[in-house]
C-alpha cells in the first residue's frame, strides 16, 4: 500500500508486503529510540494526540514516538473537555482539530468512531483504539515482537506455535493479532480459555480460512512445544460473581512453576499490559520478572518503534530519517539494559 | 497601539489601525499555517496555556499557533488541579505561573479574571475567554474571516450587510464582533432572534453611535441581500421548558432549503462553533456542508493565523518571522483542500 | 555524589559538597531562566512528567525547566488515567513509562511510591513529592533562596537565625529544609507554632545532633534579630472545629504591622506557596506584597533554576550547557523586574 497520506484504521488494511515495509522502517528506528542517535526529520510537524478515552501508555507512546522524530505534540484527553459533549458531530470535530496538526493519533470509546473521524480529517489519522473494535498499532507491535523474539532463537513466524490464554472473547488484542497472523502460512494456535470466554467465530473462521491448525482447550497442559505464550487478563466484570471470577482466574494464571512444568525452556511470554498484579487476579506472576523469556517490556519498547514507523510512513519521510540525524548529548546508559 | 509586551484583554483596546496591523501579520502567517514553509522565530520561547475552563478547540488552536512559530507549550487545564482551589489569589497564581513562560493564553470561567491575572503577570497575557465577558481572539478571527470572505467576492467590510441570528442576548461572540464592526463605517445589521434573546442595549447603543443601520426582527425573511449570515446556537437552558426551546430553535434554524429561499447565492455562512448537530437543536444543518459559502471551517483555520499574529506581535517578532524560515519535510497535501 | 544517572529521592542523599555542586549549576542557569540566552543542551531529550497527584506549580516548573534546557515534555496527570487503577504494580508502570523518556519527574500521593517507582525505572527519577514523605526539590530551592537572600545582605547560612512559623507538625517543607540546614554549622532556630502543631521529635533530634540552638515557642514575639521568617499555612482540617482553627490561625499570621513590630527591617519573608488569601486563613497578608524582603516569588523563580540544575546533573550535561548556547529573539523585558 502507499502509506503517504493514508489513514491507519484497521489491521485489515495490511498484507504481507505492507507489514514487511512497516517492520523494516521500525527496525531502522532502533538507534533513535535507544538514543544512540537523534533525528529531526519531523522538526516542526505537530501530532494531534486525541485520547477521548484514557490510556496512559498508548498516549505517551505515540507522543514519545513523535518527539523522537523531532516533532511537537498537542494533546487532548478526556471526553468532558470536548465539544463532542455539546452535541458536535465527529465530522465537525475532525474538520477543526485536524486543521491544528499534521497527523492525528486517536482513541475513542466507541467502535467505528475513529474511522468516522477520519472521514472529516484533513490529515492522516492513526487509530489508537476504538472501543471493542480495533487497535491496529497494538497488533502490529505484538506481531513485530513475535517476529523479533523468534528471530533471536533462530525461528520464523511461519511454522511457529502460539498459545493464547485467558479472555479470548473480549480481548481485542488477540483478535487483531490473530487476523494479522492469518497472513502468514502454517501457524499453529492453541487457544486456552474458559468456555465462556472462547475466541469468537469470526476470528476462528479467519484462522481456518488461512489453513492454520487450531486447538481449542480449557486446559493449560499440552502446549509443551509452544514458541509463544500470549497471556491476557480475565476481567472480573465478565463473570456473574467474584467467586466465579476467582475460580476461573486461578486456572488461567501463569507463574514460574506453571511455566517450568508446561512449557519448553525458551517459550516467549507476552502480555498486552497492563497486567493486574493484585492477588485476586495476578494472571502473570512477578516471579517471572527475571526470566529472560518474559518479553512484555520489550513489547512496550517495540510499540515506540512501530509508532515511529507509522508516523514516518504516513508523513512520507521514512527514507529521510537518517538525513536529519544528529548526536545525542545526554546520559542514556541504563536504557539499553 | 504598541503591541510588544502588551496584554490582549478586550476588543475595546483596538482601533482600525491596530486591527489592520494584526490582520497584515495574520496574512503573512498563511504559508506557515499551510506548512508551505516553517519558521523558528520563537524557538525556545514557552507559552503558558492556562485553561481553567475546558475549551478544546481554543486551547489547541493557541498551542498549535505557538508551535507553528517554533515555541514550546506548557499546559494547565481544569480548576481542580490549581492552587486557586486552595485559596490562592489570582495575583499570586499570576506572579508564579507567569515566571514559567514567555507569554500566557488564559481562559477562566469568571468575568474579569483574566484582566485580574494580567495585573500580577510578568509576561503578556492573551484573553482566551473570561466567562460572559470577552473572547477577543474569537472576535478578531470572525472579523478577519468576514474581511477575507468578502474580499473573495470583491467586497469590503464597509458597506456590507450582516445578519446575526439565534441567541443574541447571551452569545458573547456576537457582542464582541458587533463592537469591532462599530469601528467600520456604514455597516447594515439585521438582528434575528426570539424577543427573549435580543441583542443587549449596550451593544445596540454602540452600533447606533457608530451610525450603523440596524433592523431588529424575529423573522428570517427579508434578508435577501445579506452578505454574511452569522448563525449562533440557542441553548436549551435559556428557556423555561424543552418544549418552548424546541419551538424557538425550529424557527431560527438554517439549512439548504431556508438558505436558498431567503438569501442570495453568495451569502457567506458563519458560526462560532461548535454547532449542535443533535436533531433537537441543529441550528446549522449538515446539508450545507458542501456549500462553498459555508465558511465555518475556514473560520477555525483563521483562528490559528490570528493567534500566531498576536503571539508574534506581543513578543515583538512580527518582522522577523521570515528571517527564521526553513523548509517543510513532510507530507501536507490534503491540508490545502 | 556522582549525579549522572542518579535518582533524586530524598534530602538525605546530600552532603555539603553535593549541595554546593547543585547550587553552582543553578547559578549558571540564571541567564537561560531570564531569557538573556538560550541553550539547547537537551535538544531531543524527553522528560516524563508524571503527576499522579495534582500540583500545578511544581508540574509546570519541572516542565519549564526542561524546556529551558532544550528538551521536550510528555506529561501524565491524575490517577484515573493510569493503569495503576487497573491493578498494575508501580514496578510495571515504571518499566514501561521510563522507556518513553530520558528522565522522570514524579509526584505521587503515597509515601515511598516514588522510590518504589525508581526501582523499576530505566532512567533517573526526580521526586516531585511523595505524600507526607519528601519533596527534595522544594527543600533545595528553599535553601538556595535562603543562601541568595542572605548573600544579598552580606550574610551566610552559617550563623543565621531562622524563624519557622505555623504548622510545623504536618508541614513537609519545614521538615526537609531543617534536615538540610542540619548540614550547616551554627544555625539558630526559633520554632513558632501552636502546641498541637509542633515540630516532630525526629526533626528536633536532627537539629540537636547538628549542635543547633533551637527555641520552641507559641509566641511571635522575641524574634527581633531573625534573618529569615519561613511562614507556612495552618490548614483548617488539622483542628476539631473551624472556631478553634480561626483562633489559632489569627495568632500565627504575618502582616505589615506584625512584621514591623516584631522583626528587624531586613528580615527575609519566605513561604512555600500557595498562600491562602481567604480572610479566614490569610497567613501572609497581601499588605506585604510591596515589601522588598518578601522573597516568596523569588523562591518560585529559584525552583526553575534548581530543577534545571538537577536535570543537567542527572543527565550528565552540566558542563555542556554553555556550549549549546544561542540568542533569544523575543521580547522578555518585564520578566527581570
Amino acid at each position: 500500500m502507499n502509506f503517504t497520506g493514508a489513514n491507519i484504521l484497521s489491521v485489515d488494511q495490511f498484507n504481507r508486503d505492507s507489514i514487511d515495509e512497516i517492520f523494516a522502517v521500525a527496525d531502522a528506528m532502533l538507534p533513535y529510540a535507544r538514543r544512540q542517535k537523534r533525528t529531526k526529520v519531523l522538526d516542526g510537524a505537530i501530532l494531534g494526540n486525541l485520547f477521548f478515552e484514557p490510556s496512559t501508555r498508548t498516549r505517551v507512546s505515540f507522543g514519545t514516538a513523535f518527539n523522537l522524530l523531532g516533532g511537537e505534540v498537542r494533546e487532548t484527553t478526556g471526553m468532558e473537555s470536548s465539544a463532542l459533549a455539546k452535541g458536535e458531530s465527529l465530522y465537525d470535530t475532525a474538520r477543526v482539530l485536524s486543521s491544528y496538526s499534521d497527523v492525528i493519533a486517536m482513541r475513542h470509546p466507541k467502535s467505528g468512531a475513529v474511522a468516522e473521524f477520519a472521514e472529516g480529517s484533513r490529515v492522516p489519522v492513526i487509530n489508537g483504539g476504538d472501543g471493542a473494535n480495533e487497535h491496529p498499532t497494538q497488533a502490529l507491535l505484538d506481531l513485530y515482537t513475535i517476529k523479533k523474539e523468534l528471530a533471536y532463537h533462530g525461528h520464523a513466524v511461519e511454522g511457529m506455535h502460539i498459545c493464547m490464554m485467558g479472555d479470548l472473547k473480549f480481548g481485542r488484542t488477540v483478535h487483531s493479532l490473530s487476523r494479522l497472523l492469518a497472513l502468514y502460512p502454517n501457524v499453529r494456535f492453541t487457544l486456552i480459555s474458559p468456555r465462556e470466554l472462547m475466541m469468537p467465530d469470526s476470528v476462528m473462521d479467519a484462522l481456518a480460512n488461512a489453513g492454520h491448525q487450531v486447538t481449542v482447550t480449557d486446559q493449560v497442559s499440552g502446549s509443551s512445544d509452544a514458541d509463544i505464550i500470549y497471556q491476557t487478563r480475565i476481567q472480573q466484570e465478565r463473570f456473574t460473581s467474584p467467586q466465579e471470577a476467582d475460580q476461573y482466574r486461578g486456572k488461567f494464571r501463569l507463574n514460574s512453576e506453571i511455566y517450568t512444568k508446561h512449557y519448553k525452556p525458551n517459550t516467549v511470554i507476552m502480555h498486552p499490559l497492563p497486567r493486574d498484579s493484585r492477588a485476586e487476579a495476578n494472571e502473570l506472576d512477578n516471579d517471572l520478572n527475571q526470566n529472560p523469556n518474559l518479553a512484555i517490556f520489550r513489547q512496550a519498547d517495540n510499540g515506540v518503534l512501530i509508532r515511529m514507523a507509522l508516523f514516518a510512513l504516513t508523513l512520507g519521510v521514512a527514507d529521510q530519517v537518517k538525513k536529519y540525524e544528529c548526536d545525542v548529548n545526554w546520559y542514556s546508559d541504563k536504557r539499553n539494559v
